[in-house]
């Protein structure tokens, strides 16, 4: 192509294709009344940059889940992974709060147009969808939907786009593979979990030698002190097995894999290694990502209420009961939120060999020094 | 008092008592650790000031139930109610945003200091209690914690404290008696309930009309409007009718009094009266401390997933689960945000006297003009 | 219009015209070269979010602005002015926030398509520009933009549109003929400048009074309070007279007529009266967008200084400079902020004519009780 | 000590302190009139927050200052640094949104116990002018206070303790000696300065010839661009002499010494090799921390305005002004936010040799792959 070409001049308004975006609010109202609802345009706009920043929100995490599908990812080029998720997160927090903004629509004033959306519905937002569904969200971890498939208000070709990212390798499912990808579970004579287990037994029973000892305590306190380590205890042998861990598999109570797990572990605990750090941040945003989304959907959730209290949404759902359910049941990360049940303080961490230090660590330091 | 007096001069740094209060901290690792724990200063002035806010709501909730309680009240200085409650708004939606500067504590950060804690937790937080109690929340709505009840936590004396409260007529009683004395429910010839039930019964019928009749809905469509349509008329006629809303009662699925309930109905639908519009805020402001409050349970406990993951509280409860089930069922005025469901479009409102027209007004109008 | 149209089904795609919407992206990177920058497609949705609240800004303001100049107007529905302008003040707040999604681009990334953009700038936006006209910024109130004209940027179809609102009667001077209506000023025997001026002579004298005769200040500091009040008390009378009032008109320090001054001044002092509170949540909601603006100019400002540094912006214009001059100097209702030199406590306020208590009250209040 | 203990039982009420804390608002109006000022409480608790919030600001900034005196400081443990900043922009963002609860104060609210004040005032913050001086902020960069030094409102012993931290080495000048000892400016034949040059003298002849050949620009907009294109190459000859920035030094224009320019430069175009990530969100970060302290005196200096309008402060400084003044002025790190204009494209970037792109990444992927 031709370079001096780059230099024909563009105007803000045809480069943002204004015309477009602002000939694109016609209000139902206004079609069948001689005034439209003055609040219908609200409305409109409202979902309209909704669906503008779930748009920017799938150019994001599209981008990211190629970076991890494309077997050159490094260490090194993680770090431009965190930041475009940091911008998810980003936008998440303005579209939540975009929710006061919606709260300025009274029930009242909604009532005025209500009655000509139907039986159009937040439901058909196929966007939000796609993003659940990269994200890691399956068909079957959905709440069903007056028991059919959530699929159900989508076109045939929009039913297909989505059978396609949930069969095409969520970020869960990259980020899981990545995970058991991640070096320096064992290396040499070094072996993490054995190392972490015994840091956990020793950790306890010194907790327990002292909880015995002390004369601080009341013997009622005492007691209720050492029953809670003693759950904690069987907690973590439960948790480390992988025989445990795979019949919680089975029974849907997690879903990591077990060395995934395990990775991450090590990830938390050694986050402060210059290797892991971006790692760590990577991990933290994603589960930031998702606990926004379920903010998200319980923000929203109130908002159905307030707007329309008991009633049956315009696309027939349960309204507020069924979106504030979806809240929990719709987060996907759960086993990295459950990774602080594992954590240790750092005083009762084992120390690493030395040449594994190394090899956590920058190329220069050890050279130029 | 000696007048000349008040020119004492003061300096800021007395005036706000800074030493107090700069001088407060005092990590417990620091007690028992040559270092303290770093960030153990964060998590001290993180529920300082948690602490603070709450004895500001405390100042403006109880003077907002004295002025409720005052025989004089009257519809002229309601505003002052209001602007009271859309400053305890502020000061939540501040609360619940602080939440993200508690999240850069990080899990593994926590545990540096965590085990020093024991058995402090957040519900030993008096003043919170405090606050949900004024609004109104009663010891039996509360969840019970691990089957006690949650005044387990506190002494003797906070114990009163809080009883007296419970018995002491709270913001809900308040407001359902002040809603009880609203006036224009009858007025001469008016009788707001049944003019109103007619005006639903017409919108319904109208509406059926319009359904069977239309040829742009399939066969299957129609039916389903036609079944929700249904269903609607016999939400209505259920709600409305005082029988049926005294079984509701009893069975605790209300708790606002009939005779209250179509006042707020009243107040919603004719809101634009000059002497309903004060209410009205009125009415908003509640819900919207009553949502926030909610919002913050759950934020709060989405907070505590993620630094304690499944673990149990310093506190012995169960954590986020425990706190996760109290923001829906903490939730106090859901009769106020129920109104919403009995709402009908303004086209359909049934026109007022117009001698009561007048009584809604303001007086310089109808005798200047 | 046949009523049974209304039930024709509507989908949520078609209705918020989604293909329109989705399909404005067209990053200008994407012509020149075979990969797109990454981060053009957020620079495109950034600035149509931004547009897209504009448009609603607009609709928000020209519907307050139209029942300003209807002659039917009256204390009863201006109530449903301050709920439209309180929603434009939320969506200015959530605007304002957008900034930290545009921070998440980086200089560096930005590099990658700015060569694309020339001579295309935000100072092309046309509806901004509206938005700043129809709240009351004049021509002659703006910065100049190199020296020319800010309208130089438009097509000739888009200056007209902006000079007829420049000409059409900005919501300033609709709110300036409002307030120059406001009754009660004079009201048989009382007349509100001399009584207030009274209070404000004996507040003072009072206050000096006292400030001689105390004993707790220091001769340095009982004189740095006397001149403060002898400042004050010139202050007082030079702002209340008319004459110097038509002066400082004149020199452009204040803008707002004597009249209107006058009467925003006693809606701020007597606002508790139940017909001067909703005028008074008025003047308050737009002294709100007002700053909100001007935050908005100025968070803008920031933002560009840390895109591009000093450079020159797209547009041609001096980029960070310019803006941040624009904050404070294109700041429209000033009159108004300073309205608050002129309070003095409620103590002092003198009492009014127990008739004219009557007048600014409700109907109901005083016939039926 | 004894281990066990640590377990003695702890109450959230005496491990917060809450007797002092909840016990320290002590309204002045309350001394001197039967009823305290309703909203006096509000402001002093607002006040005490700010200081709380302050208080923790200081630990971290401080805990940062120490790892950066630390001569064991290396690239693996700046990333503490960059997370403890990064409280303090959540901590400021925070601090910031709080003005939304200050305006729910009135300014005839305000009026019911400011003469009580005199002369406390927010000036006689000495922790807020302690986290200024430890960011950078020298006396000399300081506005002046009524010609007075801004310490003249302190005590003795708390106007040593600003001065020693004047003396002691703010965070700008031990991130400048930081920059300054970043290695890689020169690596054996790899120049960066030089090579930067070269790229950036390329890149703007390119550009020249490209604009010079385009038939798509009018002769007008063709000359605007190449006059743009020559005031940008003198601006980067200027800038990169080592002359020319002692001279720009001297004239109080810049700051930071041109060796820790260089560095920053390097940084912000490379951040992508895994070494230089780390540095480059500390650099973020400190501009981040600057840009809200900015926007801080910027809303504060706001609210003052509509507080009391033009009146002279509590304190006795021109108020309004005075601290719109500064919100600009006290910025610390503008040299920093200059680097956006030195950036070029990353296309342009000169090619790092292997040997020095192996420096720049980990151990581990050049040993183990």
């Amino acid at each position: 192509m031709d370079p001096s070409k780059k230099y024909t001049a563009i105007h803000y308004h045809s480069y943002l294709e204004l015309d477009k975006i602002l000939g694109a609010q016609v209000p139902r109202s206004g079609k069948f009344e001689e005034n439209p609802a003055h609040d219908e345009t609200l409305f409109i706009i409202m979902h309209q940059v909704y669906e503008l920043w779930f748009k920017q929100i799938i150019h994001e995490i599209e981008s990211v889940c190629d970076m991890f599908r494309d077997e050159k990812l490094n260490e090194e080029n993680i770090n431009l992974a965190v930041l475009r998720l940091k911008r998810v997160s980003e936008i998440l927090e303005l579209v939540i709060k975009q929710i006061f903004v919606m709260e300025t629509l009274t029930p009242l004033d909604f009532l005025d147009f209500r009655h000509y959306l139907f039986p159009a519905s937040g439901f058909q937002s196929l966007q939000f969808r796609v993003i659940e569904s990269m994200m890691g969200l399956r068909e079957e971890d959905r709440l069903t939907y007056n028991r059919h498939s959530y699929k159900i208000v989508f076109t045939e070709e929009q039913k297909e786009k989505l059978t396609k990212i949930e069969n095409g390798g969520s970020l869960f499912e990259l980020i899981e593979d990545w995970l058991e990808r991640i070096p320096f579970l064992k290396f040499e004579d070094f072996n993490f979990l054995e190392s972490y287990k015994s840091a956990v037994e020793k950790m306890l029973s010194d907790e327990e030698a002292a909880i015995s000892a002390t004369e601080y305590l009341s013997p009622k306190m005492k007691n209720m002190r050492l029953t809670m380590l003693g759950s904690t205890n069987t907690y973590f042998k439960q948790v480390l097995s992988e025989e445990a861990h795979a019949e919680m598999q089975k029974k849907g109570e997690v879903r990591l894999s077990y060395k995934a797990t395990l990775a991450a572990l090590l990830i938390n605990l050694y986050r402060e290694k210059p290797i892991l750090t971006i790692p760590y941040n990577l991990l933290m945003e994603i589960m930031n990502i998702d606990e926004l989304l379920t903010t998200w959907r319980y923000r929203h959730a109130q908002m159905v209420m307030r707007m329309i209290g008991n009633k049956v949404g315009t696309g027939g759902s349960s309204g507020h009961d069924y979106l504030a359910k979806t809240a929990e049941k719709h987060k996907i990360f759960k086993d990295l939120h459950n990774i602080s049940s594992l954590l240790i303080p750092r005083s009762e961490l084992p120390d690493l060999p030395i040449e594994l230090e190394k090899q956590l660590s920058f190329y220069y330091s050890h050279n130029s020094r």
